[in-house]
């Protein structure tokens, strides 16, 4: 080990097997924990270069991690060497003449906004994690409240630099906003959960920051009536968030913040950003989408108090959960006409399981978090109870044309339910291209199993 | 051959080799004409795979073609097969719950939107050719007028069925909106020139129709306060389409069209076009923008008329030079700050050369299109100036950051400027990918030739 000490001189980041802290050695859940012979944190690519050239070498895999909010496993490591990335930070260059900023990938989601809100620019993708770093939400092409109007993580991607697996670099993309120039690698990148490569460097897309937005409340007596109104939300306007949320869940986020959802007549809802240039704009489209949507129950959030306190209700709803017992997250994703139908199942589960479970998510995506609770189970039970539960789940959003994961990614807790979803043919195909990028298979080797 | 035709066996639908019609040896520019064996007219996926079975099997190259609008020499086989797919127009579903559309590779652009616009929907990408397939836009992601606002073809794909080389079938993607299942395989294949696989089907994701759109110009003294100005409306509101033309060039259109091109007093223009659910929105906005803009020359367009001229003249420029001489077309992008620097190199390099070239475009997403013109040059001095008029061109277009393809592709026509423009351990990394999908090098082999 000693040629990493010449690499990263710092010996404060570098640590040794036993020091390894255990928060290392797992993901965001901390349920699960790995081994590993070494934590480094370089802090340029040129010391990530290096890192990896050693590594390959010594054919040591390599796991490589930003925050660590992960929830599939992916940050858990089987050996060799942790790639900790959260001290590369520095924004290399705000270039507002192109709306693009660059930055090394450690940065946290919630720096790299606030940052760009003050150039009155805005990075549009939000998922939940704020302190994910941005190198993790590329690796998961995380999406977020924001993506039904705005997209997700990769459509704001516009270049990268990687460091392959025989440590040489690639920079892919440009700041150029059309391309058809090459097979489309940087895509490749995006959503492979550190398998292909390691981001060291990426540009991201800007735009206008939006002028203002509103939120409001659309109540329902039935959750099917809610799910059976996005279209017609969906044809009337283009929300920023479109979320749907039962009255029973909404309280668990009531009880853990302390605020009171509106509407608390109603039975299910949907909570509507929109955002733009002027409030008037916004009123003309909530007023014609009241007129389209016919009877049901209306509350417009009149200042950001009130604003904030329906997305503290929303944005809680995880923590609710664990504040009272373990979780399991899922992650889910259905065409957008069939959420009802999953809601239902997952409520005819309940019944015949006795599992408790919290749905809630992205209604203008399809994208469905359930929160499955362990109560007071023992380890054998939970885990006996949630197999159960997950293959029943996994199978009816199969059925229903979903996908097992809408942005958390496969990791190591899904490669099962990856594989009943995706053609054998395709993973095939996966396995080349990993083949083809990492020979010794190196990189997070520990998920994704199945196309290595 | 006898097999073939076991495979297509209406006669009408093969032709074999003296009788295939010169228009099938070519591409859209009609300059070079190459050969092949055998023409076919599939009608179903299941007649594709046989095909390419029956190709694969006897080692014959493939050369696949929707309407043969390409530009840079994709469509133009090197014998073989020639793969026609214009016969594949079925819509196979329309899903409004979804917003999607399932459709053959070989439906025209324009009978795909008109199609979906009878039904209150909308398929934003719009590049110039109406008369593509939708299966070549997605071969070359086409972009268009619309993708300021809108994006590129590449963000409308949801699913493709899609025939390998040796006639396995893919099917990649589906109607869910998030996916983060799995590596990016649908990516790879869109912008690849053919080069991957057949496309045989493509679910197509669709938005609510605009209520209503307006358009209106900005005239300026030159074109770089024109293009100074960009950056301006981009930050005022998001335009549905932002192109910039010159007055001379205008003058092309306007004697092509037998039209008049507003405001003939100013040297370069701005053309905007604004939709939205409602006029007075965008009369907001509008107002907004001349505020923002401060001192220059202002045209709106008070009805269909007037808006139909306005983008008649902008659609007839590459026409219009036609009619005079012929032409050879440039589709770069550069950043969108740096069209300023590259229009003002083209005019240099007009008066150094005296070759005559007429740039427009894309101004919010800084697509120049620029027209070649031949006038009476005979064939050894038109290759010889062509030559170094791209030369300097595609230098001067990498020196701003700019990429020697937006939306045509590289075809045959561009390699030698694709190696400039992407680093050789980039290439190497798409040459071991189209290795692993097409091992016998069948599949649109003409093109790409680097790759390969």
């Amino acid at each position: 080990m000693n040629k990493l000490t010449d690499i990263i001189k710092d010996p404060q980041r570098i640590v040794l097997q036993n020091a390894i802290p255990p928060s290392h050695l797992t993901d965001g859940l901390q349920l699960k924990y790995g081994q590993a012979d070494i934590l480094v944190y370089p802090k340029t690519t040129a010391e990530v270069v290096e890192v990896v050239k050693f590594a390959n070498a010594n054919n040591l895999n390599i796991t490589t991690r930003g925050a660590g909010t992960n929830l599939v496993g992916s940050t858990i490591p089987n050996g060799g060497i942790i790639l900790d990335l959260s001290l590369m930070t520095n924004i290399v260059e705000l270039d507002k003449q192109t709306f693009t900023v660059t930055v090394q990938p450690g940065i946290l989601l919630q720096d790299l906004q606030q940052f760009v809100e003050q150039h009155d620019l805005f990075y549009p993708p939000d998922p939940g994690a704020k302190t994910a770093t941005v190198g993790g939400n590329i690796s998961t092409n995380a999406g977020g409240m924001r993506a039904v109007k705005y997209g997700v993580t990769r459509d704001y991607v516009q270049a990268l630099e990687v460091v392959m697996a025989d440590g040489s670099v690639l920079t892919i993309g440009s700041k150029n906003v059309k391309d058809n120039t090459g097979l489309a690698l940087k895509h490749l990148f995006i959503g492979s959960e550190g398998t292909l490569g390691i981001i060291t460097q990426c540009t991201l897309k800007l735009i206008a920051k939006p002028k203002v937005s509103q939120t409001f409340i659309v109540g329902f007596n039935t959750i099917e009536q809610a799910i059976a109104n996005i279209t017609t939300v969906l044809h009337t306007l283009t929300p920023t968030a479109l979320e749907f949320v039962e009255r029973k869940v909404a309280q668990w986020g009531e009880q853990y913040s302390g605020f009171q959802f509106p509407l608390p007549n109603s039975q299910a809802y949907l909570i509507i950003m929109l955002d733009g240039a002027d409030l008037q704009t916004i009123e003309q489209q909530r007023q014609q989408l009241l007129a389209n949507l016919g009877d049901c129950d209306f509350f417009v959030a009149e200042d950001s108090k009130q604003t904030n306190q329906i997305w503290t209700i929303r944005g809680s709803l995880v923590r609710a959960v664990e504040a009272v017992t373990q979780q399991d997250p899922i992650d889910i994703v259905v065409p957008i006409n069939r959420i009802a139908d999953f809601i239902n199942f997952t409520k005819q589960l309940e019944v015949q399981t006795k599992v408790r479970m919290l749905a809630f998510g992205h209604a203008g995506d399809g994208n469905i978090h359930l929160c499955i609770l362990r109560d007071d189970r023992d380890d054998h039970q939970w885990q006996s109870d949630l197999q159960l539960v997950h293959q029943a789940l996994y199978q009816k959003c199969l059925e229903l044309g979903g996908l097992p994961s809408a942005e958390h990614g496969i990791g190591t807790a899904k490669v099962s339910y990856y594989n009943d979803a995706i053609p054998a043919t395709n993973r095939q195909l996966m396995r080349a291209i990993k083949q083809q990028f990492d020979p010794k298979n190196l990189l997070n080797n520990q998920v994704y199993t199945t196309i290595i």
